[in-house]
């Protein structure tokens, strides 16, 4: 084997197991390769007669055989340079990452493309996510086209043109009356009745290590050398986690070298645990209550592993901030007017670098990154068809519309 | 200048100029370029070093100045293999190249990036089109990238998601009582008042060079060997147009030879001139009356010159096909189910497909692609804000909501 698991906390190696996805000491297991032997098929001159899909960086991705990887053609995406409100603001360059040009629209395709090809080389039928939205229909269309069945539970009040995308990829659908987790609950308590292969984040390592592709895409889009800046969404924390790893390994690599970029860290106020543990120096906690945040991808109480994006801030000097619903509303239209559709997820960070420009953390010199995790539309409000709505598994499978 | 005007009927050339779209002789004009010229760095090892977009192939595109470029990440789309549907149907490959994924969510993209890169050459700042749909949000959102300001023309029954990101993207939004062409008489009717430049289908030279690079990629991403089959959904045209422009040229350059693509143009019935003129073996007549199809982009009863397309379908061996209403929803639902979102005419050549397989006119040793132009959420029902409906140019100049 070429990749092993490595806890984050206390550095322990153990072989990869598919279903392993926390040490023995608690925290989360990650991903490890061997970065000598990744090394000697993957150069900068390699890459450039490779596909421009995120398994470019197949060295860096725990896929055993080629013929498994399950692909719609994720990665890639447009690095579209604002040239308009560069003018507007105090910054060297401002540069939006389109990761609503993935395949169903947005930014979650990369680890479900990554996911379900690791489930693919252990003959995985069935497969079951917790999600405020686009993760859902990721797994749905990934499901549909690699031939395995799929089964999404969403808070009741997720947008509902993505529980439409949802159906449309013939996925058994779910509304849950509770929050991410409570519907990550319904996933874990009938794992073993339902023998389904659990691709709730950081429940296995595709998500982020998909998600990972982020990174390296960027770094070589930019030719290897690294704006100054990078401002990302955060809910359960895989993206930047994986835009971190990935990072790490190219410097490991000899592929990039100096300061990596600041990473910054935008949550919705009402809910932003990640920004509160930052603020306040602390670590981190889950926001056990007063949940009050917009049904959006950044709404998750509690990642699985906060305390790992607490610190990745911290270790990058990078930042944390929660902007309102008014400015995430204004930023879709500063967005919409530059001819870029932005998800509520994607425009808080344009909220959030007009905030960094005015209190100068974001100055003339740094180059920004932007990332525009999905599409405006998939936002609107929709009555999609008869979804059954759920509490706990047990209304799972009494609900004869389910199984 | 490197390009210059051709008739495609009488063959004569004239210079360029930017609004010239009509011979003397009453036909379409389209570009011809220099193509010793542009073989000095147009070649097949060149293309390697270039970026995975539509502007990778500049020397068969009609811009100066690179500077002038309006590009939002158009192009290089994803050509994703259907592994499953081979299995049920007499086919050796099936492929769907994936027109969805770029900005604006359709291929209309590709064509006003061409369009807009253009008129910026000319400092052009205000822009108008008629549209069924993804052509009107593809120029709001080009149009607010390049600072110039759009007005777009759309039958009022048109996809209601498509006229709010008309909005969204800041585009003066007008709503017709008529067809697709009795808006295009408005934005005739107005221009000399309002002098905005009209990018109408084949009004001007880049929608249809900018689709162009469909035929091209194609070509590429097949490694300069073609498929058999090409099925297309057909409206106003310059798509078919387009891409047989594309393999033309590359034949004439000696990056592909043999048989080009048999050319399948898909309408949906109730609006189907050019299949009755196919079908018929007669000349192109515009379907005057009893125009009955759903406002797709495929309802353009009078093409600007359906004469080409047709005599494109008869040159290249194709054929035309109109399918029905519920053929194209299940073809929807099939493409959902295969993880793919597809519009009502991407799902069309779904249709057309399994129809041509049934009558043995595809068989299997044909390689196929489908073209699925864009995503099935942007065609949902939608109550969008306030927008004027006009019947023609006075309206529109009396309706104080307008200017």
């Amino acid at each position: 084997m070429k990749f092993w698991h490595v806890c984050i906390a206390c550095g322990k190696t153990t072989d990869f197991h598919l279903k392993q996805n926390e040490c023995t000491c608690g925290r989360t297991l990650e991903l490890e390769y061997d970065l000598e032997f990744a090394g000697q098929t993957f150069t900068k001159d390699a890459l450039k007669n490779r596909a421009a899909d995120m398994w470019r960086y197949k060295e860096l991705l725990p896929i055993e055989n080629p013929q498994n990887v399950v692909s719609l053609g994720e990665g890639w995406t447009p690095l579209v340079r604002m040239y308009q409100e560069e003018q507007n603001y105090p910054v060297k360059k401002l540069w939006v990452k389109r990761e609503e040009q993935n395949p169903t629209g947005s930014f979650k395709a990369r680890g479900f493309s990554a996911a379900l090809s690791i489930a693919n080389e252990y003959g995985i039928k069935k497969v079951a996510v917790n999600s405020n939205g686009n993760a859902a229909s990721a797994l749905a269309a990934y499901a549909g086209y690699a031939g395995m069945d799929s089964y999404v539970f969403l808070p009741q009040d997720c947008p509902g043109l993505i529980v439409e995308e949802c159906l449309q990829y013939g996925a058994q659908t779910y509304l849950v009356d509770g929050l991410i987790h409570n519907a990550g609950k319904i996933i874990e308590d009938g794992e073993s009745e339902q023998n389904w292969y659990n691709v709730g984040t950081l429940k296995e390592p595709g998500r982020s290590e998909g998600k990972k592709t982020m990174g390296l895409e960027l770094a070589e889009q930019f030719n290897w050398k690294l704006p100054e800046v990078i401002i990302y969404p955060t809910g359960g924390g895989s993206g930047v986690i994986g835009i971190w790893n990935a990072l790490n390994q190219l410097k490991q690599l000899g592929f990039i070298e100096g300061e990596l970029p600041r990473i910054v860290s935008v949550q919705e106020e009402g809910c932003q645990p990640v920004v509160d543990a930052f603020e306040n120096g602390t670590m981190f906690k889950a926001q056990t209550e007063n949940v009050s945040s917009n049904p959006t991808g950044m709404r998750v109480p509690n990642p699985p592993d906060g305390e790992r994006i607490v610190s990745i801030i911290r270790e990058s000097g990078g930042s944390a901030i929660a902007v309102s619903k008014e400015e995430i509303k204004n930023a879709q239209t500063s967005f919409g007017k530059q001819g870029i559709s932005s998800s509520p997820e994607g425009a808080a960070t344009w909220a959030a670098f007009t905030r960094l420009t005015e209190s100068g953390w974001i100055q003339s010199d740094d180059e920004v990154v932007l990332f525009n995790t999905s599409h405006a539309i998939k936002y609107l409000p929709w009555d999609y068809g008869e979804v059954p709505i759920i509490e706990n598994y047990k209304d799972m499978v009494s609900n004869s519309a389910g199984i």
